[in-house]
């Protein structure tokens, strides 16, 4: 296991160019690549952590933070090739960088690629990574009323992963308006109930990636 | 008790000299003006209404949202004046849309005015709104590694709350590491505990806006 490469994020133009770039080089690689978006502390890491325990699957992590290697180093710990991004300010992820990563992560072998962007429900919905799909991450103590105050990207994600179910009790989380308001924004995403730590939900979020995993390979 | 107003933001060059001049207009009426920052679902819209139920403030509110008038008609409930700025995909408030937003509030006997900005740790703690402090919203669910992660927040606050304590009993959140970290960023600012439900540490943040409100009158 190599040690984690930590890159720096500069704001570059012409942006979409890598985007399209990068999106052109994994149709040929046959490799499935995932924008994870979330706020701050919504359980992404979390997510992932159980993903390389109990998933099967083999993945590697670009992840985008402010500031600090502690992200990587969680993955890391359980041999899951990542490259970190330090962004300094930045409030996403941009494709320049995501192109840079690429050549840091081995790829072959990889089932798929996530990328860990900055703790944000805003900016990162915005930018094109030249990914297959965005899955937004909502925690339920954020509040059910999130999707519709944070449309865009629920409207964008082709995946809705409502995490922290452990805490349901504890909270005054209305799920009917949740999923009726998701609803409204987004027809065809399929939602899944994840408990990262409890482990409830993670077969369904498997079974989610490798039907993705197969149509990808198929081309 | 008047309808609730929303106004719509636009980009803006030249938002600093806006800024100034709030601060200056401010500065005349003695009005302290606060820039309430923090991730979605942070508790921040929560912590207004325990203000306006406890805290024998008079206020008024700037409500910042991409969407929605859901948080303004809260507040709208309590007889709290408040202004609901749609951002539209905005990541941030800007300091024109303050200034108008204060045209539309009745600002005589007010004893302070809150912006509660765009649920978001990275973007909001770059911009200048011609706020006298920023305070930093950290829910406990969130996590404690938060603030080494969001620094630009932590250190340019006035004072940070870490809400939804009532949840610490099913979190494992180490509050040694957090008030370290917090410490590490910023020496001076006071870190509050609040539960906004139940109402813990709303005496503290009262004592703490009524200590600014009365410096700001002295001028």
């Amino acid at each position: 296991m190599g040690k984690i490469v930590t890159l720096q994020q500069s704001i570059m133009a012409e942006d979409e160019k890598f985007a399209s770039s990068i999106r052109k080089a994994n149709q040929k690689r046959g490799l499935l690549m995932v924008n994870i978006i979330g706020s701050p502390g919504c359980g992404k890491t979390t997510l992932l952590e159980q993903t390389a325990k109990s998933s099967g699957l083999s993945f590697g992590v670009i992840e985008g933070d402010l500031a600090t290697n502690r992200d990587a180093e969680r993955l890391h710990a359980l041999g899951v090739p990542t490259v970190q991004v330090n962004t300094h300010g930045g409030c996403h992820l941009q494709a320049h960088v995501i192109e840079k990563a690429l050549e840091s992560l081995p790829l072959d072998g990889l089932d798929v690629l996530f990328i860990e962007n900055v703790g944000n429900l805003v900016c990162p919905a915005e930018f094109d990574l030249g990914e297959d799909f965005k899955a937004a991450v909502l925690s339920t103590p954020e509040g059910a009323d999130k999707p519709l105050k944070y449309p865009y990207l629920f409207r964008s994600s082709e995946v809705i992963l409502l995490t922290k179910t452990d805490l349901l009790p504890h909270l005054p989380f209305d799920m009917k308006m949740f999923e009726e308001d998701v609803r409204s924004l987004n027809q065809t995403a399929p939602v899944l109930r994840i408990d990262g730590i409890g482990g409830q939900g993670m077969s369904e979020w498997t079974d989610f990636l490798k039907g993705r995993i197969a149509e990808k390979r198929r081309g």
